[in-house]
């Protein structure tokens, strides 16, 4: 088994904070330790969240204790992601306090499960004859499927079998439930998972029906767009979200067969989910039909529905996808979910092309829109990450009031933390990708790595201050007795990109944002990568009305913004002239060490204060601009932020 | 009676739509007759929108036929602003036809007053008992009020003393059941109204009651704010939109008691039927509380809260203000009907203070707002106005589902229609101010006038084509037996004005806006301005987020857009430059003719189509620029829209 050790002083506090702090917080939280707050993400009198229940929910279903199902129908799956978290987590550092946790969860889990395999507390507490009824809102196969990525994750680490035969037990169940043989049902589920969860399963088992029933579900999707609709109208069980099967059948990405589907439609979160495991059928069974739907909803998202920070989901309304170019800065979604998912979309789009857009896309998703899910304490949490905030608007304006302007300590629909401490704690599967021989370095992250490759291993220990530093050494040592090929990615904001190897610099050759370098059988080699980290003016395409005649500021993979705190108020005031100059300056003081770039801007101002429309054109006066990684944004109070700045 | 008639050609063609078109229009929709389509203006089961049946409710409660009553609780209030509009019309043009139709409404609705003067058809088919119960969203007194204006318009026009006593009639029993009396109902209705006809009555009546009562109502207004919620949890009645008391106190301008309030909050429409009511009352007894009152709410509307077109209410959400500054182009709602009362409200104040911010503000909302709430074939009818519009986001995105990109042919709840047809048919009320022996010119507009002044008459005959022209004469012959002083408007937006008297230019001595002329008893003068109708790029208050960096074209009175049908879509691509010359030519052809302006601007173009990002400054490249005046938008189809253009 590879193993990447991550390195990064960077990416190593968000990962301790993982362990540290996320962890064990979310495992107070699953058990409704007293004195855990948790703040509704939206004031909506239906969000169950006075706490969490999920742990009892589990031991209500064993009949450990008496009791009912408290929470949404996906309540079980926030165990799992923790389960899931914690997997990675034992692999980065293994921890006895933390692991006997784990098998107990797992214990329960198994004493929870149904003799034949189902697992779905809902529904084993509120009525097991409604099991698989009403499958839009109920999320069965949902939180199963979260359940078998964590099986497939804990078992890899640690070896546990017993995870992995309740996965598997699991996964039988939803085969005899589901296919296209008489007596099945012939549907899904309203929030893809389970696909993403059979494909794990069958990497690890080799077992053919866990991948046929992935693309049976993936294939069937959208060929009866009444399924949901059919199953809520014959529904008599408890409430299981039935009423979401009224929604537009984009929601669930179910209004037309997926070979049909040449836009991202409807949840975001849904979307990239699908298309993460459709990407993943395509890169294990290198089917050229599903590998052209891959690439056609990644062009869509990316070249048309994508924001610069790697969020995706334009309107609060459904969580949603809205139409090509439309991309407001003050009003999106842009869920942190919906970037992770993304990412996971791009690390299997890579198993299919070894093409460095989906890494650098990766990249964008990560270090920004990601990343600014979370504060830089590791215990507050944005759902919503807007491009613009002016918290008196997001206060007084409905259209607004889904948009915090800092982030919240936990939320009600608790789904987007326990993704980040998943993500981050498995980051390592990021960072490479091994097609047969050829590695590609798809993320600059200081990291001791044994890969596996041919029948031995290729070590490649990556020294770099990044996303700061300009500058990357990658150590490539050979022992897998084959001829191996480093794929040495150029990120696309790279205007100048340099690489020495032994110490000489190399002519680029870039085959889609790659550049390779061979490394025989029992030699080792040094590799040097210097970036062009130039502060960046990026345009958006003309389409994208919000953005015209504004700039975005970049440097290396990060995007910056403003903040009132040091620009203040009015942002929209503010102006980056053309001939701006900007200053690169790492301050280990502020926001736990960031990179801040200032320059001299123009601040508009009205001559007549109090007039609303006047004939006098407004003058302007300089200013200093303070721009800061938009990551870090929110965490000084209550301000104003934006990332698109008018030029 | 002083009677003002107007000869414009402009609005001449108007008001033959309001009385060709409009009133029988809207007889055919009250009287539910066969073929009239009502499209609903927003896509929510619950407005009841398949036919009016408002006639018929008067028919059910009279007792003349068997039925219930269909449609909103406020369905009688359609009926009645029928009535004033039909009131106006005859005021204007003698119509027996239509006479006969109003006779005949005006006995089905004595039919359908209760013995005790109540009227209101919703609970007097629904259950009499649980009237005044429910004010929140009942609308009885709304209605109420809504009559009571309706029948001094009728009366005022025709001396038709039926109508007038059914008016006293009904305010009489408003009056025994609400005020501080022990016994009585100690409340107000959600929707403000009554207190205008209260004191319309009162004007007429001479009756110290109704002034009193509508002082009443307005000063009770928001010292118990929770009354409608009280009300609603002990109500037993029919539905009566009790459920409207669960919204904010703002909703209902009931978060404070009027003094204390400094911001015009909650529902726009609302706001400026309270404010309208309180400057009537503030004129009426020069209470100075009350003018400060006033004065208050206007400027805050006014310099914080209104946009250029005049409308107001920034968002769809309660269509409601939001906070100062707050002004976004495309999600705001500012409905027609607001605008409108925007105007009442303008012209009560002209009682109060000869200032001509008012009549700026009134002629801002009449010819651009007010305006684009109808189409040019008088049967389209707008209650949104947005400034800025993507009929592909219209439909995509949610978020601005409300706004539409083209009117639609009428409306489930329909108040902006026949508000329009009762504004526009009541024009000539608007055009002058007569305080004591000072006449207001507030409007310029073609017009022969007798204007009651001392003991007999004044004439002004004015002679302009306005609002293309850029002069205007006035003929004043003074037969009232005592000086009058004219007081002349020079309208904010012209730069350079000139009046001449008898021919000979005279030195400027603006007092708040108005130049005064002396005009002896028995004398007769020929006063001739110019206006300097030159193209003005207007500036907001660079607090306003949305409008930095942008100006809005007018010219006179009129705000001016670009459409897509003149200029290609992605509006937002296009740019102003400071130093671009504007062409003014009228086009009898074009949208019953306009003046339009045109000029060579720029338009951004992406080099590279395809990608999203890029670091590639867009070129630009020089277009020609059509400006329309904004009334006039959307009558060529669907297509972008927009009045603010980058500079």
């Amino acid at each position: 088994m590879s193993s990447v050790k991550i390195t990064s002083s960077f990416w190593g506090r968000y990962r301790d904070l993982v362990r540290r702090e996320m962890i064990p917080y979310q495992w107070q939280v699953l058990n409704d330790i007293a004195g855990i707050t948790i703040e509704k993400e939206r004031d909506d009198a239906n969000i169950p969240s006075e706490k969490s229940h999920a742990i009892e929910n589990f031991k209500v279903a064993a009949g450990r204790v008496q009791g009912t199902h408290y929470g949404w129908t996906f309540q079980d799956s926030d165990v799992y992601k923790w389960l899931e978290a914690v997997a990675y987590s034992l692999r980065e550092k293994m921890d006895p306090e933390l692991e006997k946790n784990a098998l107990a969860v797992i214990d329960l889990i198994e004493a929870a499960q149904e003799p034949d395999g189902y697992l779905d507390t809902y529904f084993s507490i509120l009525g097991i004859e409604y099991r698989y009824q009403s499958l839009a809102g109920s999320h069965e196969l949902y939180c199963m499927g979260h359940f078998i990525e964590a099986a497939v994750a804990y078992y890899t680490t640690t070896g546990n079998e017993k995870v992995l035969n309740i996965a598997k037990k699991c996964a039988d169940n939803i085969d005899e439930n589901f296919g296209p043989e008489e007596g099945k049902i012939h549907g899904y589920d309203g929030h893809e998972e389970i696909e993403i969860g059979l494909l794990r399963l069958y990497h690890i088992t080799g077992e053919d029906r866990y991948l046929n029933l992935a693309k049976y579900f993936l294939t069937e999707r959208g060929k009866h767009p009444d399924f949901f609709r059919e199953q809520a109208r014959k529904y008599k069980g408890p409430n299981a979200l039935n009423w979401v099967a009224n929604a537009p059948n984009t929601y669930f990405q179910n209004h037309a067969p997926i070979s049909e589907q040449k836009t991202a439609e409807g949840h975001a979160v849904r979307v990239v989910y699908l298309c993460t495991a459709l990407a993943d059928l395509a890169a294990t069974t290198g089917d050229e039909e599903i590998i052209k739907i891959c690439r056609t909803l990644w062009d869509n998202i990316v070249d048309c529905r994508m924001f610069i920070t790697g969020g995706i989901g334009s309107t609060v309304n459904g969580e949603a996808f809205t139409l090509d170019y439309d991309l407001p800065n003050d009003t999106m979604y842009c869920e942190t979910c919906a970037a992770i998912g993304l990412m996971f979309f791009a690390r299997q789009m890579l198993r299919i092309d070894p093409n460095g857009e989906y890494a650098d896309v990766m990249e964008r998703a990560l270090y920004n829109c990601a990343l600014a899910g979370m504060a830089l304490d590791g215990k507050h949490f944005f759902y919503v990450n807007p491009l613009e905030v002016n918290p008196l608007k997001s206060k007084k304006d409905p259209a607004k009031s889904h948009v915090k302007p800092v982030r919240p300590s936990w939320l009600g629909c608790a789904c987007c933390p326990p993704n980040l401490a998943r993500m981050i704690a498995s980051l390592d599967d990021f960072v490479y990708t091994i097609n047969d021989n050829t590695i590609l370095v798809n993320q600059y992250m200081d990291s001791d790595s044994l890969l596996d490759v041919g029948d031995g291993v290729v070590l490649i220990k990556q020294t770099t201050g990044f996303p700061w530093d300009e500058q990357a050494g990658l150590y490539v040592s050979n022992n897998s007795g084959v001829d191996v090929k480093i794929g040495v990615r150029i990120p696309s904001w790279s205007e100048n990109f340099r690489i020495r190897v032994g110490g000489n610099l190399v002519e680029i050759d870039s085959k889609k944002g790659y550049h390779y370098i061979e490394v025989a059988p029992g030699s080792s080699v040094v590799i040097g990568v210097n970036f062009d980290m130039s502060v960046t003016r990026n345009y958006a395409n003309p389409h994208v009305s919000e953005d015209v005649g504004r700039v975005a500021v970049s440097r290396g993979p990060l995007i910056y913004c403003l903040e009132g705190v040091d620009n203040g108020d009015d942002l929209n005031c503010l102006i980056l002239p053309l001939n701006a100059h900007f200053e690169y300056r790492f301050d280990n003081n502020l926001l736990n060490g960031v990179g801040l770039l200032t320059t001299t801007g123009k601040r508009v101002h009205a001559r007549s204060k109090s007039s609303l429309y006047t004939k006098e054109r407004p003058s302007l006066k300089d200013v200093k601009l303070t721009f800061i990684p938009y990551y870090a944004w929110a965490n000084r109070g209550e301000n104003e932020m934006q990332v698109w700045i008018r030029e």
